[in-house]
Order: C-alpha cells, then sequence, then structure tokens
C-alpha cells in the first residue's frame, strides 16, 4: 500500500496561479508559503489571527486539470471552532489555511482580505491604488519560559523566538524594557510586537493582538488634517480635520514667519501650537473611530517647508529671506513622543522630504500620490497656498518650483476676501446684457437667484468672497465687457449698471449688497497672484523644452474648489484639452497615507526628490519677463481650448487675439518688496 | 633642471616605523595618513587642534639610512605661529604635521599625545592600559554656505563635508534639526560635529571644539562612583563617589527588592532615587572639573542586575525570586536623557551587558579590567557584596555564579555590625595568651594600643565593627583558641579572660568596650557567609576540573579593605601562594572607563559574555554538600598555604587538619529561607 508520505496532490492558488504538488498532510498554509503565495498572518499559524482564510474551490478546472472540494481538506477541527466561537463563525468553505490539511487535489483562493499586500483602492477615482506593505507589522512571538535551569534573558529569549518563528532580528530599544517582562508574564509567554522596518521593535503586548493603527497628517498653513488607518488592512477609519490654531499669528505663512522674526520665542511658541493642535486631532480622530490611542504606531507628515520646519521644532526664518536654506530636506523620523503627540510611546513619526525651499513634503506626497514619474505623458502638478507649488515632467525628467502668488487665490488681500467657509461668495455670474450677478454660497447648494436662496443661507448670511469666487468674478467681470484686458475696470460701462462706482480714480463693482465688491486693486490682487503662477509654470515649460501639457492636476483645497473653466479662462494654467485639467483632491494627504502603508513608497519618494530639478524662480531672469507677460486677460493663445468651448452658453465672448506686452503694471514691485520671499 | 614636482624624499615614522617616499612639496600629515601611520586631527589639516604635533629628528640614522634635520622641513608659517599665540607656543623641534611640508629626507617621531589609538595608563598596576579609541570622536567640518543658486538643505551640506573631508556618512537625528543653522552661521559655515561610532551625529557647536567628555560611572549598592573622563586624551578628569540614596529603603539589595515588592509605586521610586543620585553626581563632578556637562557625550555604566534594572527602569521583582530571570542581559544603549541626566542632550548611555541573574554588568566591567580570558593561567575573579559574583577560568572556558554571601561581609546582620566608614573597627588582633585586644579604626592610622589613639579617633568615636574586622575577629578567635574548629565560642576559656561573658546559652566575646561584642550569632554569620562564598568557588572549580587556581582577584571596596591573609586563614577563598592573591581595587570601574575610550573593548565583552558557562548555584546539589563542609574554621588544606606562612610572628598555631564532614549548621536552612534568593 501506498504511504501517505509518498502520495502528492496537485494544489493551485488563485489569483496568482502559483502552483505546486505536495504530499498529502501539508498544512495548507506552509504550502502556500513555500510557494510564495501571498498569504498573510499575524499569529503564525497558531489559529488565532484568522488573517490566514482561504476560500476551497468545488468541482472541475479543466483550465488547471484537477478537481478541487472541501472534501479534499482535512475537516475543520477544535482550533477552527474555537477561532468561530471567539470572532464570528467562519463563512461556508472559508477554512484557516494554517489550520486545513491537503488532502487531495486542490484550487484554493486568496481572497484580497488574506494577502498582506492586497491593493487598497480608496475611491474608484484614486491615481493608484495602495499596495499594503506596511512600515510597521504585528507579529506574534512564542517565548520559551524564564526556567532556573536555562541562561538568557526574557529579551534573549523573545528575540530568539522571533527569529526562529519569524527569521526576524530587530533591535529592541531600552525603553520598552520596563514592560517587557510584565507583558511575557501576561500573556502566559506570548506577546505580541510591533516591528518597524523589520528593523525595531516599537511595541509589545501580553498574547494576541489583532491590529496595529497610523495616522497619515496633512498639517496645511490652515488646516490639519488627520486619516486613521488600520495598518493591517489598510482601510481609513476615521478623517477628521481641524484649523491650524498658528492662524492667530497671522492667515499666511509669511505673517508667521515674520511673528518669529520678531519674537525670541516665536518659533517655539508656533511649534508648541502645531504639536498641541496635531495631538488634539489625533486624539480626537482616535476616539471618534473607537481606537485606543496607544495601538497607534506609526504618524506621517506631509507640510509646506514652513510647516515641515516648525512641527519639528526648528525655526523658519531661514525660509522667509534669501537664500530660504532649509534646515533638512531629507526625510526625518523620530519618536512621536518627540513631538509630543500620546500615542504608543514607542511609535514612529515620519516626515516625507523636502524638495526645496519653497517646494515641501506636501508636494512630496503630491507626487507620491500623482506619479508624474511613472508615465510619458508630462504631467503638471499645481498645488495652489500663498504660493504656489509647482510640479512638471514624466518618466525622464521633473522641474519643480514655487511661485509667490501672495494670498489672494487664498482670498487674503482682496478686499471682501476671505478664507473658503461657510458664508463665502465661492460661485459668481455676471449677465453680459444686465450686468446682474448671480452667486452661490459655501454652505448653501442654491443660487442666489433660486427661490429659497436666503432661508438656504447659513447662519452668518454672505459674509465675503473666497478665493474661487473672485477669480470667477474676475473671469465675469472680462466676459461681460467690463474689465480690460489689461485688467481696468472699464468705467465707461458705469452708465449700463448702478453695481460699477467710482472709487477714488477707478472703479469698483458690485458682486453682492454694498459689502462685496470689486475694487481695481482686488483685480491687481488677482492679475499678480495668476501672473506668478503662470509665469512660475511657463518657467518649468522652457526649462523641460514643452510647449504644451498633457495633463494638469489642481491638488489642495483650492483645486477642488476652483471650477477649471475660470482657472483657464483666466489664464492660471497653460493651454489644454478642457478634459486634462482635473482636480487632484487631497492629494498630499493621499501621498501620506501611501507612505504609511507601503514601505517601498519612503525609499521611492526619497529617491525622486533628489531627482527633481529645482528652479528658483527669484533668480530667474525669464520668470520677471513671463510675469510681465502674464498680466493680461485672458492669457495664451487658446488654441487648444477655445473661449467658446469653455463657456457655450455665452452669445458674445471677447477677443482672445493676444495683446502686446503690457507695461509693468502699477504695484508690482511694491508687492514683491513687501513680501519678504516667496515663502508659504 | 629637475623640476620639483619629481624629486622624493624618504621619510620614516616613529615609532610605527612607517616609511616611504614622497614628492617634496607635501604636508607631513598627508605623507603619514597615506601610510597608515596614527596622527591624530580634529581640525582636518587646518592648524587649529594641535593633535598632530610631531618631532622633527635631527642628524643622522644609520639603521634608516638618512639624514634629517628640522631644515628638510618648510619653515613654520602664519598658522603655526597664530596656533602657538592662540594656545601655548610650540615646544622647540615640535611642528603641526598638517602645516609642515616635505623638503628632504625625515625622521619623524609622533608622540603618544598625537597618537589616535595612544595607550591611556591609569597607574603602574594596570592590568592593561587602554588603547585609546572612543566611540564618541569630534569632527572639524566644513560646510558650503547656503546659496540661492544651489539646492541641498544645510543638512545635506554638512554631511556633504563630513563625507568629502572625513568619510563619513552618519546619521543625523531629528532632535539636533533646530539648532544645526544656528550652528551653521555662527560658526561660518565650519562647525565641529561628535559621531557616535562613527554612525550617528550625538552634537554639533559652532566653529572648533577641542575636546569632548565622558563619564564611567560604577553604581554600587551602597556607593556610586564616577570617572569623568577627556576623550580626546582618554585623562580622568576627576572622580567623585557619593552615597547611593536608596540605602533608605534597606542597606542591602533584598531588602530594596522587597520594599518594591510590598509598594505598588516602589520600582518607580527607587528608579527616580537612582537617576536623581548619578545626575547630582555627574553634575557634581563635571562643576569640580570645570567641565560644562553639555560637554559631556558619553556615559557607561556598571552596575549589579537590580541596581542595572532599577537604573533602566526595569522592576527587579523578577530578579527576587527563582528563576531569577533578568529583563535584559545583553549591552544596553540609549539616550542618557532618557534616564534623566543632564549631559549633552545627544549624549548616549551604554550599559555594559549582565552575565546572569545575579552576575552583573559589574562582574562583566571586572572582567574587561582584569582580562581573564586572555591568559592561559587560571583566573578567580571574586567581588563581594551580598552575594559574591564568582568568576573562574582562563584564555579556554570561563564560568561565573554568584553565591549567597548574605550581607554579614558587609557589616549588616552582625550584632555590632556596620558599613565601613568612619568609626567602624576594620582591624583586631587578640593576644593568644592575656586574650586582650587590639584594635584600629578606619579614620584613623594607630592601633588602640599607640600613644594618642583616643585623641586620634574620628568624631563619631568607634560605632561599630565592618565586614573586615568582623572577619578578623573571628579569625583571631579561633587563632587564640576561645574558638572551635566547629564555630562554637567555647565558653570553658571565660574563666581565663573577662572579655568571655554568658549570652543565654551561649557566650560572647567583648571586643571592644560593652557595644562592641562578638556574639555565637556573629559568628554563625560569618560561617555561613564564608561556606557560601568558597562553595561557589569550589563548584566553578569542580566544573573547570582544577584543583587549584594560578591568580586569586578580590574585586571593589571590600577586596581593598580585607586583609588577604585572614580570608585564606577563614578559608574564604581557596588555598594559593599568598603573592598570588590581590586586591583587583575599583575593577568595575575600570572597566567602565575602558568602554568609554575602547571602542573595541564593547564588543569584546559583549561577545565574552555570552561565552561564560553560567552556573545556577541554587540548583546544584553539590552547592549544598560543599557549603556544609565548608562551615568549619578554617577549611582547606593549607598545602599550598601554611597557617604559619600567614602568620609567622604567632608562636602556636591550632591545629589545621581536615575536620570530618560537620553535621548542618543549625540555623542554615532557615536562613536560605529568611532571604528569598540570592540577589545582590
Amino acid at each position: 500500500m501506498e504511504s501517505q508520505a509518498e502520495r502528492q496532490a496537485r494544489v493551485v492558488f488563485t489569483p496568482s496561479g502559483r502552483r505546486g504538488r505536495f504530499p498529502l498532510g501539508k498544512p495548507l498554509l506552509q504550502a502556500a508559503w513555500e510557494l510564495g503565495v501571498d498569504i498573510a498572518s499575524i499569529c503564525g499559524g497558531r489559529g488565532l489571527c484568522g488573517r490566514c482564510r482561504v476560500v476551497c474551490g468545488e468541482g472541475a478546472f479543466p483550465k488547471h486539470g484537477i478537481v478541487s472540494g472541501p472534501e479534499h481538506l482535512s475537516p475543520a477541527g477544535a482550533v477552527e471552532t474555537r477561532f468561530g466561537e471567539r470572532n464570528r463563525p467562519l463563512a461556508p468553505g472559508h477554512r484557516l489555511s494554517c489550520q486545513a490539511v491537503i488532502e487531495g487535489d486542490l484550487l484554493i483562493d486568496v481572497p484580497p482580505e488574506s494577502q498582506v499586500h492586497r491593493q487598497v483602492v480608496r475611491k474608484a477615482a484614486d491615481p493608484r491604488p495602495i499596495r499594503l506593505d506596511p512600515v510597521i507589522r504585528l507579529y506574534l512571538v512564542d517565548v520559551a519560559p524564564a526556567d532556573l535551569g536555562e541562561s538568557g534573558s526574557d529579551l534573549t529569549r523573545l528575540l530568539d523566538g522571533l527569529h526562529a518563528q519569524w527569521g526576524l532580528r530587530p533591535e529592541f530599544p531600552a525603553a520598552l524594557l520596563p514592560d517587557l517582562q510584565g507583558a511575557l508574564r501576561a500573556g502566559e509567554w506570548s506577546v505580541t510586537v510591533a516591528v518597524h522596518q523589520d528593523a525595531e521593535i516599537l511595541a509589545v503586548w501580553p498574547g494576541f493582538k489583532e491590529s496595529g493603527h497610523g495616522v497619515a497628517i496633512d498639517v496645511g498653513s490652515t488646516t490639519i488634517a488627520a486619516h486613521l488607518c488600520d495598518l493591517g488592512s489598510g482601510d481609513v477609519l476615521r478623517s477628521n480635520g481641524m484649523m491650524n490654531p498658528q492662524i492667530r499669528f497671522g492667515e499666511d505663512l509669511m505673517s508667521r514667519v515674520s511673528h518669529v522674526m520678531m519674537h525670541p520665542e516665536g518659533s517655539d511658541e508656533l511649534t508648541r501650537e502645531v504639536r498641541r493642535a496635531v495631538n488634539e486631532l489625533v486624539a480626537g480622530t482616535a476616539a471618534d473611530a473607537g481606537v485606543d490611542p496607544r495601538d497607534i504606531l506609526g504618524l506621517t507628515f506631509v507640510c509646506n517647508p514652513i510647516m515641515h520646519h516648525l512641527l519639528l521644532g526648528i525655526s523658519p526664518v531661514e525660509l522667509g529671506g534669501a537664500p530660504f536654506a532649509l534646515a533638512v530636506e531629507e526625510s526625518v523620523h523620530l519618536p512621536a513622543r518627540d513631538l509630543g503627540i500620546a500615542v504608543n510611546p514607542g511609535a514612529i513619526a515620519y516626515a516625507l522630504p523636502c524638495i526645496a525651499g519653497h517646494v515641501g513634503a506636501d508636494t512630496a506626497g503630491v507626487m507620491l500620490c500623482e506619479q508624474p514619474h511613472r508615465s510619458g505623458a508630462v504631467s503638471l502638478l499645481v498645488d495652489i497656498g500663498t504660493n504656489a507649488e509647482i510640479v512638471l515632467g514624466n518618466d525622464r525628467r521633473l522641474l519643480a518650483c514655487s511661485s509667490p502668488t501672495g494670498p489672494a487665490f487664498e482670498g487674503a488681500q482682496v478686499s471682501a476676501g476671505q478664507r473658503a467657509a461657510p458664508g463665502a461668495i465661492e460661485r459668481v455670474r455676471i449677465d453680459p446684457t444686465t450686468l446682474e450677478t448671480r452667486i452661490r454660497v459655501i454652505g448653501s447648494d442654491l443660487w442666489s437667484d433660486e427661490p429659497g436662496f436666503g432661508d438656504a443661507l447659513p447662519a452668518q448670511g454672505v459674509t465675503g468672497i473666497c478665493g474661487s469666487g473672485i477669480i470667477e468674478a474676475v473671469v465675469e467681470m472680462w466676459l461681460a465687457g467690463i474689465l480690460t484686458r489689461d485688467g481696468v475696470i472699464d468705467g465707461e460701462q458705469a452708465s449700463r449698471t448702478p453695481r460699477l462706482v467710482p472709487d477714488g480714480r477707478t472703479f469698483s463693482f458690485a458682486i453682492h449688497g454694498e459689502n462685496v465688491t470689486v475694487t481695481q486693486t482686488d483685480v491687481r490682487q488677482i492679475q499678480l497672484a495668476k501672473a506668478a503662477l503662470h509665469a512660475g509654470i511657463r518657467l518649468l515649460m522652457d526649462r523641460l523644452e514643452v510647449d504644451s501639457v498633457d495633463r494638469i492636476r489642481l491638488a489642495g483645497a483650492f483645486g477642488s474648489h476652483i471650477d477649471v473653466r475660470y482657472a483657464m479662462a483666466l489664464g492660471m494654467i497653460p493651454d489644454c484639452a478642457p478634459d486634462a485639467v482635473s482636480a487632484a483632491g487631497n492629494a498630499a494627504g493621499h501621498g501620506a497615507r501611501i507612505a504609511l502603508l507601503n514601505k517601498a513608497s519612503r525609499r521611492e519618494i526619497e529617491s525622486l526628490v533628489k531627482r527633481v530639478e529645482k528652479v528658483e524662480t527669484a533668480i530667474e531672469p525669464k520668470f520677471q519677463e513671463y510675469f510681465v507677460d502674464a498680466m493680461a486677460i485672458p492669457h495664451g493663445t487658446h488654441t487648444l481650448t477655445r473661449l467658446g468651448d469653455l463657456f457655450p452658453d455665452r452669445a458674445r465672448l471677447p477677443d482672445t487675439t493676444v495683446p502686446k506686452r503690457s507695461a509693468p503694471v502699477q504695484g508690482r514691485r511694491s508687492r514683491r518688496k513687501a513680501l519678504p520671499s516667496n515663502s508659504g
């Protein structure tokens, strides 16, 4: 009679298609690992974690030449029953692969949730799904008990177990020593350890611990956003945001740098504020998700250079003036407790690398998310804040710069301007015939000429106009013929509408009521901002030697708010097919999440930023030239996009012939002086 | 005409004997480095640090076949003159090798103080000099200034400079980032960095920094000692000691463990106490030496296992009972600030490895100092505290154990016993005829029968008897015939002297006045202690299969206090030629200093402790047998050492024939019970 050891079965794993012959009696998980099939396990095959669940195919599979069925696996035993009792019973056809033993030919499907390196898809529009391979992983370890006859400390025996059972030899930091003996005894010589980069133990828990958590954090000048993730599944359990409390030191970054320059303790004060806010946000997000903060093991950060330095306790004054030297551009990792964040005491914080003095880790996050280096197509990534951070390139070359747009796109330095918040006008339409306006306000879905508009307004009513509103207002004024191409509000049109009123030697246009008007100075601010943005982009295009781009992604809150048609009409971005332009959403934050969940992505972005060619707009003579060129409205040849394609409902449209080069616009030089740098 | 570039000179360096031919015009330091000659430099050849000073030989050196002289070097220039002005003028014949240029044949002597790896000799009796090669070194780096046209953060340019100028690529911890930019600008783009293990930067100072410091610390149960060293020269600048404030929780270690067992916060309390004490000691030592604590970059620690665990914040309760499991035996390194020690914020603390549950990092320090593994001779190292830690072996095998001597040798659990402190009787003589006593007291050099003894006593008078005093008293009582070999105070001798008085059913002997007497119980305590020590040693000798040892070193304060003749007469240590026994002094502390000043010694001790065979006396049946055997006074064959050789002035000496095996001595079992472990 043939002995069982000699008999073999054919086993095929899907979706990988890996296959092999195995002796009957071999546990399925072991067979899978021998073939290199990606099956997860925290407990190492003890039937505790349930991560290794598989589905047994039933029937004939001609493609593979086998007949498979649950009867070709050992029957579910006590361990699987106990697992089902402690958790939920296994679904029909599901088995723990660490317990099920091969007894015949099998087709075994490994569902996504049982794969270590499964793809995490955020939403359909994701530029790329994340391949789950977190920097921090949990391992259950059985440790030889202390015994009088045996030598070896508790730590030695733990590390020996970790090596024997998982092939790892990580460092054990001294800070964890005080709790080690208690954990080993409470867990009856079985503990779960969290290991960082396979190199360092971050935490030890008694017994089996199912999952650890991480938080991806986007520290913006205005808002701070946190995304709490399960490191085992990659799922976002909760996303929260809050205002950056530093705002009381100045809405824009340069005001905050000025505060630091003028107050000896200013830098420490701003550092304390931002750290306190991050700590509060993380605590609140964990509480909302029902997660113990001590189970948070990793944090990743994206931020602009000034927020990055302040978060790390570095004074931003060097970033406030030429030569705008970063203290550090490399990625930084440090204990989360050094940032005063109350998570697991061993938790590691990682800040993505910065790119240049004004192109920060937030842009690195955008790049990680948008992957411009993985395509032959030329991508233009624009993140607009007080500065615009611009990346241009493809798989061959990448360039970056920042351009001093100033805060007008954020609603600052505009007479009725305000941040994008409930009550702010975000949409504006001007009837070219009557010159009557229609508006829409953040917090309401109704246009002002729709019934019920007044009742649907947020409590504070109409409070001002935000960046996207002012851009639409300026474009609409031009479309309606009350703004010249040079950006002068045309007083000659005042007879057509009472909304056009003299304002000193210039005119203003009333958008809503008496308080929300667009002044000549407001138009100038928008012209300066859009010209700076356009000039920065054009400089990079020059360097890359391209006349057009294949894809434009507008990152951040501004990119999500703005109506792309208006950005194109205004000439903020280069001429481009309208459907090639889109909002990237919270690309920086998504980049932080990639760095949290995928180990390789950290090396990728660290080497990528080194490849980026940094262009310093402040010392590029061409920048001044392009800047002046770009002041007129609109700008660009509009050969790819005709104005009529953007606004097909408009009967009459202004002439878009490229104007002759204008004289330097008044106010430009003084503004450059007023801003000591292009930081932010 | 022959060009200078083609002409070459012969250069010989002493004491290394390295030699080579070099083109005229080459700086001497560069030639030396090319030959691998060991010449120090912090400033990298800028003429700032003066570490590379050499002496130019003058005259004919037939052995080397050259004629050398100062005229074969370029004349001293402005840099050397400036160096002499800022420091002290260079001695005649001395040159900075980084400035002097080869212009002819040369014999160049590199004096010890210019060698990186010079030998540091503590004192003539040193078991081995330390080869200076500190774990932490300073490097002066010139950094490319920040420039608008150049990309690269300040950190990138610092690391690039360090690589280009010193060939190093260390990590830069995030905690140093906040001060980096200030240091670079204050130092005008020249900074000194402290680098740990060539792998991590610990500190950055503006400009040139001459030297860094380290402290070797011996944390004993009773006292804590600190040795402040210059890491550049290896010199001990100051050694200070203080009482361990934990003494208020119990004189011996087991009382402190009991305190921890009985108080929930006890462990943290003891940790706080010892850390506060170390911090205070380090601060005081630095102040006494005129050293800024921020210039202290490294700390090394030796301690017994319980102090080791408490220092690291680990509860010692597991060490208080079987199986006496250490949390960690491996060497531990951690930021000094995690121990609450106010030195340089980047300073690294290193605790030497422990050997076993009762054989601590202090014994590792003793091994590093005494080097038993480097000799074929069998060494016995004994460190006596509440426990005796014992190491036996040679270059082939090493064994270690601890033996539960109890605190009697430290003067505890003895009726008139006290710690070795001023006022304690440390020497006792008994006239065998008159049975009159003579004593000497710590704090006075006079014997009690010498004139002026009373006046020379320390202020507190005679306060008790310390460990060495009680040992001498017991041996003298036996030599005088008033103590039997079984350790019974012989009441029949009471007629000879009023000092022998009944004490319940036994007798006591008055050593000094009415208060300092030796009771029957005191004798039993000493018998138990010496029997435990002897049994432990014999167990190791059994295992090593040797009948005698070649060398005995008694480490620690007790080893320095005790008169070796009495230790031998009592049978504490095995029979051995008297001149083979000596005190090792503060061997543990010296081991800590070696670990501070010599990089390789850390790896040496880390691998050495793994080789040590640990013997657990508690589960060795032979230990009980040897223990019982060793109760009698004296013990041993005394074939190597006859009693008459130890005490040549004594006319009459007791019989030293080995007694028959005695019955178990009363009190032994209960004492083993009373001591929950042999810890300490």
